[in-house]
């Protein structure tokens, strides 16, 4: 008892209706019964949800066609959440988020809740030890596109740690498809990058995309571990947050634990607001770097949120390791400055589909890509630092 | 190759961007390339995905304020998605659920890939086999609300049985946690059950709610099956859809094999539609019966998704059975004749919060609640029976 989980919804609706939907939710995400018809003695135990504050939404400005917006903080007893992440994940939103009128904004974890968790093993501290790079930005492109071969995709991560791009990881739509099998490209991909550091001294990352049911992910884990992959990526709204979970655990087992790298697919973007699920959930499960769809490209993330998740994953939060940021989704090196501006130095940028296409013009592409974000980084005067960055209420 | 996975999106966008926004998701959801830029031997593998039909949205009506809507039917080869529901769910929205002007609407899989699901190992038949009931509507609670104990819901369950409801299933709020843990509630609930059953010659079914990482949901069905627990229910989107895949098949193991039923928590509602993803995929992954909110309640689900989903549930697909429709979410017993006549007799009808406080006036509604089901069962004159409602276009 004592700490309470509070959780901030935006609703959408008529200013009359306003305190009637709030508590609604909280009703609906606890006892989901009408106020009154719970026994009396559970009340005892902090049930059902309480609302605590209920206030216009102050940002974005209203639509002047669109209903009003109110930002809701109802609080639960921590015990209602405990247990995992399921549990966690059905108290923040598990029948709320069927109602359409209804955004899930943010959650304050009392710090039993947080226990819980593992967060991220290595963290950016452990990543940038592996990279042997310990400060300013970090470089990463993906190999793609699904479709070419593992010879083809072998070469491509050749190049690219040729170039000296810093993490290679897979593109997350090449899974165990036919035409490049998983078991084939992991230690072929791995192999070309191991050369192309051997020939220039370099410490470039291969990171493969593991996924499937939770048993094809410890196979595929235990496989990377053997050929001696230092990294792997995984989706966790695609192979379920426990699987994400479980995996990031057991990614750190032995005497060389595995960086995980976080990929956004399926992670939604309308109700569920990313700078929650990947600046906060996603580090709680273990996420070691987390990508998200940057402001400005082909996804429509506003630059708060971004920023708000950066922040999330980089902030001090008990005993949670911090996170490396990876804003991507159509991104060009002519944005780089601006982006080390935006966020700070202590992040991952992403670029891969502007270095495309793979003909003899990728390798100096990639090498300017490199160019501009050492250049930038030389440059840059930060000022403040990102981690300073005025957060939504209710970041931790 | 030949035959491909065809997928409708809905993008809401100015006229003249329509056709540009529908290439962008073809490219995003399997190149991750701008047109052009992939090389030119993947051609030959049907890639990259291409915009089939690009039409006006024909519902709902545009909103006078809002952007016009375009349905695109998107057409994938069929081995991008091939190797199970984590990549099947990442063709059909990975990056795309992230750009928020797009709504997955519907996927009409080929045979190849519906031939890797098993779909629901008992069905609509087996769940009305264990209930000895062969035809018309069935009855469906709760044990609510999360906070009680386990006496209390063990009694609350023997009361429901005696009152003659068919199928008692926990709230999915109740897991593990302290007030009632799952070891303790589950045997209780079950022997409570059996015992209003003995009495009155029952067959009322009880259906605890299993939840957590797929090793503890594993441990979970297992005491049931010990206890011997003909059922279970499991929240594919808070578990995971692959983890959801592996319970669902291994619930079927064995001499007695367990009904699964699916309850939609997290299964939001804006952004996916539910007759995909409550009607077609937890079918294909292996939900007997399926909880939905029904149009009318406390959720805003339109009665054309609804029937769309019951639909896609119930009409003949491949190989798998046929599964039970279970519209919840606000029910009462005032809308049962209504509600027979919408969906046919072929479902269970699922009220809870209406049958409570739990006074001595429960057993009373209970009993009502059964009657209005038989009552209108008897009466309604189903035409047309509701597995030749007209689907969405690309329902099964």
């Amino acid at each position: 008892m004592g700490e309470r989980l509070h959780v901030l919804y935006r609703i959408q609706c008529a200013p009359d209706q306003a305190s009637g939907r709030a508590l609604g939710i909280a009703l609906e995400q606890s006892t989901e019964l009408p106020a009154g018809a719970e026994p009396e003695a559970i009340h005892a135990l902090g049930l059902p949800g309480r609302v605590e504050e209920l206030v216009p939404a102050a940002w974005p400005p209203p639509d002047a066609h669109a209903l009003p917006a109110f930002d809701a903080r109802i609080s639960f007893p921590t015990e209602l959440a405990a247990g995992g992440i399921t549990a966690l994940a059905n108290v923040l939103f598990g029948n709320t988020s069927m109602q359409t009128d209804v955004t899930l904004l943010d959650a304050d974890l009392p710090a039993a809740l947080v226990a819980d968790y593992g967060g991220p093993r290595l963290g950016s501290e452990g990543l940038r030890r592996l990279l042997a790079i310990p400060r300013g930005p970090l470089t990463c492109t993906a190999l793609k596109p699904v479709g070419a071969s593992v010879a083809e995709l072998a070469t491509l991560a050749g190049r690219f740690a040729a170039a000296g791009i810093d993490i290679i990881k897979d593109d997350h739509g090449i899974g165990d498809q036919q035409y490049a099998p998983f078991a084939e490209r992991m230690p072929a991909c791995l192999a070309a990058v191991a050369e192309a550091n051997a020939r220039r001294g370099g410490s470039s990352l291969y990171v493969p995309h593991i996924s499937g049911p939770l048993d094809t992910m410890r196979r595929r884990l235990d496989l990377c571990r053997r050929a001696g992959a230092r990294a792997v990526m995984v989706a966790p709204m695609l192979v379920g947050l426990p699987a994400f979970a479980a995996i990031a655990a057991e990614a750190a087992w032995g005497s060389e634990p595995l960086v995980v790298l976080g990929h956004p697919a399926l992670s939604g973007a309308a109700r569920i607001s990313p700078a929650l699920l990947l600046g906060k959930i996603y580090r709680l499960l273990g996420a070691d770097a987390v990508i998200f769809v940057n402001y400005g490209g082909r996804f429509g993330t506003p630059p708060a949120i971004c920023q708000a998740l950066a922040h999330g994953l980089r902030t001090p939060w008990g005993h949670l390791r911090p996170a490396l940021p990876v804003p991507a989704g159509g991104m060009t090196v002519e944005r780089v400055a601006d982006l080390l501006q935006f966020y700070g130095p202590d992040l991952v940028l992403l670029i891969s589909g502007a270095l495309f296409p793979a003909d003899e013009g990728l390798d100096a592409r990639s090498r300017r890509f490199v160019e501009a974000v050492r250049a930038a980084d030389a440059q840059a005067e930060f000022s403040p630092p990102a981690a300073n960055a005025t957060p939504e209420k209710g970041t931790p």
